[in-house]
């Protein structure tokens, strides 16, 4: 009897975790048809559907069906957040014996390599046949081993579009903007406002990213720098920021709400609350509204504004990379070809991307042991973090092929 | 000698504002090679720069950076927040005399219409030959006599999409979601997010505008009754939404501002302020977090998150309505072709849209007079919306032409 093969998704969606997933469904269908595996079986809300027997059967899905799944953003299995330990693992194991599944596609992060780490090495402790490919996903771009992410050039993509909007309506009406982008640990996503500009003078005109201290004065005087010279300022900062006293960094953003400053609850979430991005504005309008009347300027008026993109970065249509989409399409299928045919005798891995060509931009796929994705990630290199406040050349010359060609914008001044 | 035209632009940008700025340049330009016209001036930042004489010249730009600054967002020439009152006028008026202006080209919406009509009036009790054109443009869709104005269908479909985006994240991983849209007095922009909807139980679920009053205890059964059903809620929020207290009706989000709960400023302004979001996503983690445990079920955790779309609502490029640029490129081309011809005797008005056809949508543009659009403004027809919490059928059909076709989401259950 052929084993049966599983597909799940986990962790913050994507705009093009469905290619993988499509990816992955399209290849199975390949081998299905040349009675290499049994069915093809799909876990609703991931790890959670596999505990529950919660499953959709993928077999006979329409080319036409496909192809729309492709490029909808999110993930159509579901996600989930469940971060399974090894309990929780040994439930999956157990399921994956009842129901004859051998094959085990998993599509997400860092944690999601380690869910799928754990159960491979469950099933050969035991002895049983079982192959587990983690297939990469993730915004953040945090992920070891791979030259990046699919799912960070679209999200990337947003981001940079964002900017390069926001800049020329700050240009028009003048001021001081603060965009709050999504990224915890990681301020991958942050950098990527740096491919939005075109012209010098263009915005954003700072940024800030977790893995630099953040300081407030150092902050204003960046601030004051910028608005004295262009009369208007924008700036990208990430969610995850971190401030250090004592040697110890800390989260601003849980400081804020901890402080209970602005959120009465205490809630520390970061995506889905405006309260970093309100925090700055009130910190520039209170500091800098000061620092100018001490020139004699005399109460200062400052329009300040702060945005959070909050989760249209991950999940917005029809602005998807058209590098990120078939790179993570590609990644889905090659994690079936790997696990029937455990090149250098991986049957088990992570699909991961090497670049093997800057100019023109050349990526090949290769298989990669759990291990060295699970777990640990990755933070941005020091060294492309510039002055605190901005991304090297070499960061735009890494991240400009994965977002794809952005429109040159039309100036008349 | 031939009079000189001269063209501004003012109040919050849009995705189609250059789109109308280029129309009018081209229009001008054909008539300046034809001897009509004398200079083509471009005021930088709207009327603050008629009263300062800060021109740029726009004769003899090349066809291609006119193309490229017609798909550029937000206003090429510089917005303004002016809102010009009668000495102001006069001094504007002033600015055409010393600089031989005879046409002048105002994109804005109702409080530019306004001062085109006082300056037309004025010109004309001195006896001074100028015609005045308004080119209607707003996001928030409220000009009246109008069809709808360009910028709007395609801010709405930003709106759309978004909410199709998030609609399939939530989807993914279940919990109550809260988009507050942009518009300060209309729900237009809001309720454009009704047409993310595919299939029975899409979301935007509930859709809350300026026009309906907004009552918390409503506001929490509606969220209950679907959350119920569905395990998840999607909300589409008004920055503009109105509590009704001793026949009064006052603004949400002052009176969370005011009230210092949020900002400590005491700040008002609606836009870059993830304040209201805040607030409703606080509310409803309280009073249904409390109305779940008294049905038994203990302490509930409800995740609840809220995003403020903010600015990339009017400025994102590369997502504007096929509908809405060509439409704007057109009232700009218009404007000078009724100003220089004087249809109906009308050498100063405002250009204006009827929809001739529904289905196929056709629309054909007429001039009116400045009166007709200028300080009073539309709000969205109280028979289109429903329940207090939803758009009708009758406003999908006459907002979906105008937003543009959307891809349909693929779904697998």
């Amino acid at each position: 009897m052929l084993g049966n093969a599983i597909i799940g998704q986990s962790g913050g969606p994507t705009a093009v975790i469905n290619q993988s997933l499509v990816g992955v469904i399209e290849a199975l269908t390949h081998a299905q048809k040349q009675n290499k595996i049994g069915k093809i079986l799909g876990a609703k809300h991931g790890v959670r559907g596999i505990i529950h027997s919660d499953f959709l059967t993928l077999d006979n899905l329409s080319a036409d069906l496909l192809e729309r799944v492709a490029q909808t953003p999110s993930s159509a299995l579901g996600s989930t957040r469940d971060k399974p330990d090894e309990a929780y693992c040994h439930q999956i194991f157990e399921s994956f014996k009842k129901h004859n599944v051998q094959y085990f596609f998993y599509l997400g992060g860092n944690d999601s390599a380690d869910t799928a780490r754990i159960t491979a090495e469950m099933a050969k402790a035991n002895g049983v046949n079982l192959n587990v490919y983690h297939v990469p996903k993730t915004i953040d771009n945090d992920l070891r081993t791979t030259d990046h992410c699919p799912g960070y050039g679209s999200a990337g993509r947003f981001v940079a579009l964002a900017h390069m909007g926001d800049d020329a309506d700050n240009r028009s009406l003048k001021g001081i903007k603060i965009n709050c982008v999504m990224g915890r640990d990681a301020g991958w996503l942050t950098a990527a406002s740096a491919l939005a500009r075109f012209d010098e003078n263009d915005g954003p005109h700072l940024i800030y990213v977790p893995e630099a201290d953040f300081n407030e004065d150092k902050f204003i005087g960046d601030v004051d720098r910028i608005f004295t010279k262009l009369g208007r300022c924008v700036i990208a900062v990430s969610e995850g920021i971190r401030y250090k006293a004592n040697d110890k960094k800390s989260l601003l953003a849980e400081k804020i709400m901890q402080g209970g400053e602005v959120d009465a609850h205490g809630n520390r979430q970061l995506s889905g609350s405006g309260a970093l991005a309100d925090y700055l504005t009130n910190l520039i309008k209170d500091k800098l509204g000061n620092l100018m009347a001490t020139r004699g300027g005399g109460t200062v008026k400052l329009r300040v504004r702060g945005d959070t993109f909050g989760y249209l970065q991950r999940s917005f249509p029809t602005i998807v990379s058209e590098t990120d989409a078939p790179e993570a399409r590609e990644c889905g299928r090659l994690a079936v070809q790997y696990a029937l045919t455990a090149p250098n005798g991986l049957s088990s891995g992570s699909v991961a991307m090497k670049r093997v060509s800057e100019s023109p931009y050349k990526i090949a796929f290769f298989p990669t042991p759990l291990d060295t994705v699970a777990r640990l990630t990755k933070p941005l290199p020091a060294e492309w973090i510039k002055d605190g406040n901005d991304m090297t050349a070499a960061y735009m010359s890494y991240a400009k092929p994965l977002i794809g060609p952005l429109p040159r914008p039309g100036k008349l001044f």
